[in-house]
């Protein structure tokens, strides 16, 4: 059965020039993606800083996507939001542009229990026009406890989950578990682009896929085509410059990273006037 | 010397009917809470949901208090952001409103380093026109170290902290360092307001304030008066309270009891249409 | 009712000689602090680092206690192991020298459920031939759950909680739902001695009580008789102290300090030859 | 250059009876695993239960490998303690009985700094005349800090980690940083040994490698050849048996899957008399 979403998406990055964003810039990243091999546009991510951003600049960005972006490629929406009711906003937005499918991630800041967090996804995904992805990202916000997932995934309307924890045990058990199925498992972490992708993860939504498009999607061509060594020869071409990224506060090292390599100024969200 | 903030000021609760703010329901919460003892009122805390509320509506809601609130009570306003631009914005709107400070926790959703957050600290402070009133909410955002507010006291616009640990020692230890400064060392945790009080925090910023102000303001003077065994069993008789507030996710059990208490709905944001 | 155990008890600090415990230097310890007003001893606790010590070791210590204390003072001997044949071992042996209570934490390194960790504390109450007292220690293993603590407080053989998590929240809420029972709620925390006893509880076993058994035993002097003002200058006089022990990994801090104070050598475990 | 250790090895379970040690079982254990193809043998490692075992017991279980194992395969020592001295002691011992590693994790119970933790692992290696593994399990103590681990892979005595976080993206840096040296990275966790293997990891310390011996090592036979199709099949058939033995606490299920698959009983520590 095919899965849902395959292939290295792109998580944008928003540059800012002042307290507002910088369109220009956004549109120039959006254009020049359009040039490579990546399969799609993932707008308003953690790296998207979707929590320095209002509702309304957030759907601003998505317009700018599902406007620009090449026909061949797809467009998810973030929906991430603190509660029900903007993310349910988001994803009526999402709809309206014609995104694939809106990414959600556990609300953040209140502390919810497990039970809690699966009502709050069942919400999500009964009220959604598109299709919900999971996102799992226990280093900033509560953890998406594994039988709640498994449960989830029995969802018509939740089609797979980016799981941004580097833990592969946890990976390997939903690739496992979703075989045969429609259910993407992705990962949100570049670094293991390769064992990830060995490990039966069908695609990733990550932030190195806008800065350095042509190796990430070299990894996935040399696994596709067999070829392990350089596989791997790609993927530890870019461990250097992902220790670089890691080195400042996330994710400011990424957009230091993108300014440098694009020549555009990625700058950082800063107090207006 | 005398501290700058002191007393029981009240944490708001903030209804909503349907994704939309109560304002009338809010506003009665006002007038009801003039009549009281509490010392002032803080708008949009973490009780307050500001989580779920736009910089818009945060600031809509702090206009009502600033207009409604009695001539003797006092106003603190959260700027509680993800980041400092949208921090420093809602600062410059509390002194416009005229304010008595801004309540600031560290910021949430991404993870900083403790010179991160000193120094997000010392950029709040060196651009609210008002003075700032740290706030410490671990369970919710990261941990304010204490030597890092230790150093911030230092600082002349940064009066004091609200710390919502229920860490004793923490507050023990706060309250010692800030012996005869003008620095306000205040509990968030209704729980603890005897033993606060009497360890040496001189005032609260609590959601109990809102519900139950009467036995709230009933500790505060009979600590005052010397009278212990009548403040404990003011105290005591909320701790079945609390516990009923505190079976449900913050703040939910709160709003349930604020609208039996109140006769008002004190309802969640759900959603809109 | 009367309080199964009430008063400021001593944690006592175990000083080295190479890998070898300095049991000459510990009986002195002892001895020294039987001409104090503390209300007994806890042998082996955390700052008597039973982590490091065989059982063997940790059942001579405790013989130690037995032989030396002062009639009039009690003696608790700690049963914190990572297993339950390991702990009702220790417990047994307490039992055989006499003691009034033993101390238990919840088992360390591998993690328990809630569940597990209740049926443990009861089948360690079930086999103990001497009351158990519970022992929270969050910062080093697991914590108990206060549900689970109240239903504990149910055993005929736990007579009350050791509680080292400076959470004034959790300290208070135990208080009220023991008042009128022989249950004792103890704290752990000397940095808080005046907030918790005002706040209800009845007691305390701390290291500062071996370092600094006078000020210690007037804190509690202070409070009893009503004098808050004098309770509190003894309280902050030994912050600074407090401060300085907990400077250095616990408790390496607290036996630089009781080498200072009293003068022998609370040397730490080295490698033997 | 050739890494320092290679393949697959068994962490050894435990057996008791009562609460003492079955040797007679735990020896049928090494003999039988003496007929597969693992490259060796670890002793006391967390699914070993050290942490319920006294270092003299320790010792005899160290002792029995040394004395039935199959020439042919190598000897690892888990020197886990929570003390140096004691880990120290348990090195020398593992130094006596030709042990060609000791595995050592940091010290538990207590909480050190990042610092404290690179100086303990410095004065382990300093003293230990067998080669040191590094052991990372965060999920039951401290984690090691990437910075720390990359400084003492500069010791050359400190030949390798196990790391048993299941966190990729950290296998994945340090199997970049250590290319081309002879350091191993290995990891803990047999529900990633695909992945883990092809990202770069060398070998592999697991108690599946006791329980399914033929399993584990197919797994590396199948990568060897490039036949990743079967080396997946192979991983996959063993996660609803892994999802089994964690369906309880660590290590209980896989005591229960091991009794189950050898025929003998792989008894819990118990109550003794």
């Amino acid at each position: 059965m095919k899965k849902f979403l395959t292939g290295p998406f792109t998580v944008l990055l928003t540059p800012f020039s002042g307290d507002k964003v910088d369109m220009a810039t956004y549109e120039k990243q959006i254009l020049s993606l359009n040039e490579s091999d990546i399969s799609g546009y993932v707008t308003n991510g953690s790296t998207g800083e979707f929590v320095s951003l209002s509702l309304e600049e957030q759907m601003q960005l998505t317009e700018a996507v599902a406007k620009l972006k090449a026909k061949d490629k797809k467009m998810v929406v973030s929906a991430c939001t603190a509660c029900l009711a903007d993310t349910v906003k988001l994803c009526c937005h999402a709809g309206e542009v014609g995104a694939d499918a809106v990414l959600v991630c556990p609300p953040y800041y209140f502390k919810y229990s497990a039970k809690e967090r699966e009502e709050y996804f069942i919400s999500v995904a009964d009220n959604s026009p598109v299709p919900v992805i999971l996102y799992n990202i226990p280093f900033f916000t509560q953890e998406i406890e594994l039988p709640v997932i498994y449960r989830l995934f029995e969802h018509p309307n939740i089609m797979g989950i980016k799981d941004s924890s580097a833990n592969m045990k946890r990976l390997a058990h939903m690739v496992q578990v979703t075989e045969g199925t429609e259910k993407s498992i992705l990962t949100g972490t570049d670094d293991i682009l390769l064992p990830a992708l060995v490990g039966g993860c069908v695609g990733s939504f990550t932030a190195f896929a806008a800065i350095y498009p042509d190796e990430v999607c070299a990894i996935y061509k040399a696994v596709e085509a067999g070829d392990y060594k350089r596989a791997r020869e790609v993927q530890f071409s870019l461990m250097p410059m992902l220790r670089e990224a890691d080195s400042e506060t996330f994710p400011k090292g990424y957009k230091k990273l993108m300014s440098k390599v694009s020549g555009s100024n990625f700058s950082d969200k800063e107090i207006g006037n």
